[in-house]
């Protein structure tokens, strides 16, 4: 039977019976989050990983896989339960919760995640994942019925800190796994056994894959990490993609001397190199019209004695940008200025391309579901796309996906200064129910 | 009873009485080293702290106070007492072993280190100290009697990786002692249990403290470890002092960011900064005429994430040159230009003179012995400054002072590819000979 779009949106206040009727951004009254939850719950979770002695301004060290996280995890199982859904883990650790909905419906996926950089802040990730689980309890008490099944995640891993670029749990979900990917180690730790830690199953890690078309569709909230919305005094943005990364590796070569009985003129000095080609990082993704963005983020020099010529230098070389092209010229310019500065400084410089993230767009039906969310609350939304990776370009290889984003105060993130004003988290966690009302609506996106 | 100058030089194959005589230097049949054995022990030394499964070719990690100096530490002593001279440890750790010479006459001090940077050479302060103990045993075997005792030195811990600069155990024994630098940690290790480890008494530190004249002068024999005597093939370098030191620590404040999500324009890139300042050092120390150096050897970048634009950069410059108001206006430049990058790159940039070590001219009477004991054997020899800091840099504040170096192939130091040939090994320990027995001819120098 096919249904038409608008057909089963649910009115708050409705019968326990779903009726068909007009579609959630044209209703007067509205299910809603409740903000004060919200923001209690994301003030509990910044105790699971604060600096010892410090306040919710001091921020959070919850790197995937940390007894801050361990610690995190247990209690937002306990917040899922306490509103009478059903947690469940998948292979790769990932939490899901689902409520409501019709059988043989595919479900509308929502959440972000919890994990954060040593030393970031409390809201990447974290506004997300508590306000998927309060656009469930928002529809459990308005007695909403929606036709598809409502589900939210809590993606087990999305910081790279944790085993690095490449290994972020929602890529599991969306098949990019790989033979001997659960031997990786880091800090000393198997990856099966940092998974198995979180309960996943990483001897069945392949059940975590899902295929094309598994949800309906996806909707992530999250901080915008940039500084665009809260300049232009808007508070919601809905994102028209997520930019590409190419990162590289670089290893420059000189030569280790003692840094007093050797000549100016005679050295072969790695951080000399390393330094021009920081500079030239920054020059070339500067002096090109565009959004791109180049950082050199990681620097390890050796031997590191302040008496001692740097003798090698290892540095990240990354670039991001919404197009392939861009991103491949860029990579070419920065290559061919380390010819040169290998020559001027009698170093060898070596790149190599260590991972690439491709660019995501946006559904463009979620993009509008999200706009028409945004519009019925009567609050101004902008397009923009997002300079961060996010696990919704993952998800996005699966069913249609889009982002809401709120305002970063300063622009500020992965850091304790992260800052989004409780009114701004309140508004996104009530664009995303309605993002998700909209989207029930909606045969397809 | 005053005794002239030249009066009491032993003889090769003297009679047991010491004679008055001819200076060492004129002499035709003199006392030698044992070169065959010098190799020998400086290959069985290169043992000690030799990275797994490596050779004499991949230098040594010998670490002062590591496990590697420990055992290097036991074996030299049992070498000492198998020459039938006594060992003595200080509270300090250094091992000090007196042989011969008239009561109530100081002693001809003479030795260098055995602890190396992490990854470095075989030759660095092993030469100096192994040449000490052929001195004597060549002495011994000649049976020539000295009117001053003769003593060799093993610096328990010359090199700055352990617990920084300014804690060499030659300084403790020129009297550079502070309240709390027994409490000092590093690697957390106290350092008075460091000095323990090595069989000193940091309860008794203080003695370890020698006074004015404590001897009548200290020769040291030591690698260049930079390429002037290699590229001019002379065999033997006189120092004329060792160059002074300024180190900074550098703290370098930007603000820590998103990668993806912070547009060029908008950063405060410390590592911007700090390749800038890198840049401006080297520029600094090149531009004007002389032998100054300057170095950016240690540098720390948080959060060194490749995705997170650098918050804060730590990193070391350190300015070399005999001059003290050279080693001044050098660091007031440097000072000028950060303030400069500073305002640049919208970062902060504080420096603090974290250590200087003084300028030490070489005794003139020690240079001129040194240059006799090079003619004596045939020996081309050249005047030079020591770029590197030594145990005699302290030394010379209790007694004259004087250094011999050898060639460093290639300029190479501070590495394992480090190398002195074999023969010009020979030569320096020959020439340390001869120039102990010249000053032996000398009341005052």
């Amino acid at each position: 039977m096919k249904i038409s779009r608008r057909e089963f949106v649910s009115l708050a206040g409705a019968s326990a019976l779903a009726v068909p009727t007009r579609a959630w951004s044209r209703q007067s009254s509205r299910p809603a989050v409740d903000a004060a939850r919200l923001r209690n719950r994301l003030e509990r979770l910044s105790t699971h990983g604060r600096p010892p002695g410090g306040t919710f301004a001091d921020g959070v060290t919850r790197v995937a896989y940390s007894v801050a996280d361990l610690t995190a995890r247990a209690w937002i199982i306990d917040e899922i339960k306490s509103a009478d859904i059903a947690p469940r883990i998948d292979a790769a650790g990932n939490i899901f919760a689902r409520y409501g909905g019709r059988p043989n419906q595919p479900a509308i996926l929502f959440g972000s995640h919890i994990d954060s950089v040593p030393g970031g802040g409390n809201f990447d990730g974290d506004l997300g994942t508590f306000s998927a689980l309060e656009v469930i309890q928002a529809v459990q008490a308005a007695k909403v019925q929606t036709r598809h099944p409502l589900e939210m995640v809590v993606w087990a891993h999305e910081e790279s800190t944790a085993f690095g670029v490449g290994t972020a749990a929602s890529r599991i979900v969306a098949g990019d796994l790989k033979a001997g990917d659960m031997e990786r180690t880091w800090n000393g730790m198997r990856r099966a056994d940092a998974i198995r830690r979180i309960a996943g199953s990483p001897d069945q890690i392949e059940t975590a894959v899902r295929g094309q078309g598994a949800w309906h569709s996806y909707v992530e909230l999250h901080i915008e990490q940039g500084g665009t919305l809260d300049k232009a005094k808007v508070p919601i943005g809905i994102v028209e993609g997520i930019v590409g990364i190419h990162r590289y590796d670089v290893v420059i070569e000189g030569f280790a001397n003692h840094a007093g009985t050797t000549p100016m003129g005679e050295r072969q000095d790695a951080m000399v190199a390393a330094s021009q080609l920081t500079l030239a990082v920054r020059d070339i993704a500067s002096r090109r019209q565009g959004r791109q963005v180049g950082t050199v983020g990681r620097i390890e020099v050796e031997p590191n004695s302040p008496n001692v010529i740097p003798g090698r230098v290892t540095l990240s070389v990354e670039f991001r940008d919404l197009s392939e092209q861009v991103l491949r010229e860029l990579g070419d310019a920065v290559q061919a200025r380390g010819a040169g500065i290998a020559r001027d400084t009698n170093t060898k410089i070596s790149f190599a391309l260590a991972s690439t993230n491709m660019g995501m767009p946006a559904a463009g039906g979620v993009q509008a579901a999200i706009g028409k969310a945004a519009d019925a609350l009567g609050l101004q939304s902008q397009r923009l796309p997002s300079g961060a990776g996010h696990d919704a370009q993952q998800i996005a290889k699966l069913c249609p996906m889009g982002m809401i984003f709120v305002p970063s105060v300063g622009g500020i993130s992965h850091s304790p200064r992260e800052l989004t004003t409780w009114d701004d988290c309140a508004r996104g966690a009530n664009v995303l129910l309605g993002a998700v009302l909209e989207l029930d609506g909606r045969d397809s996106v």
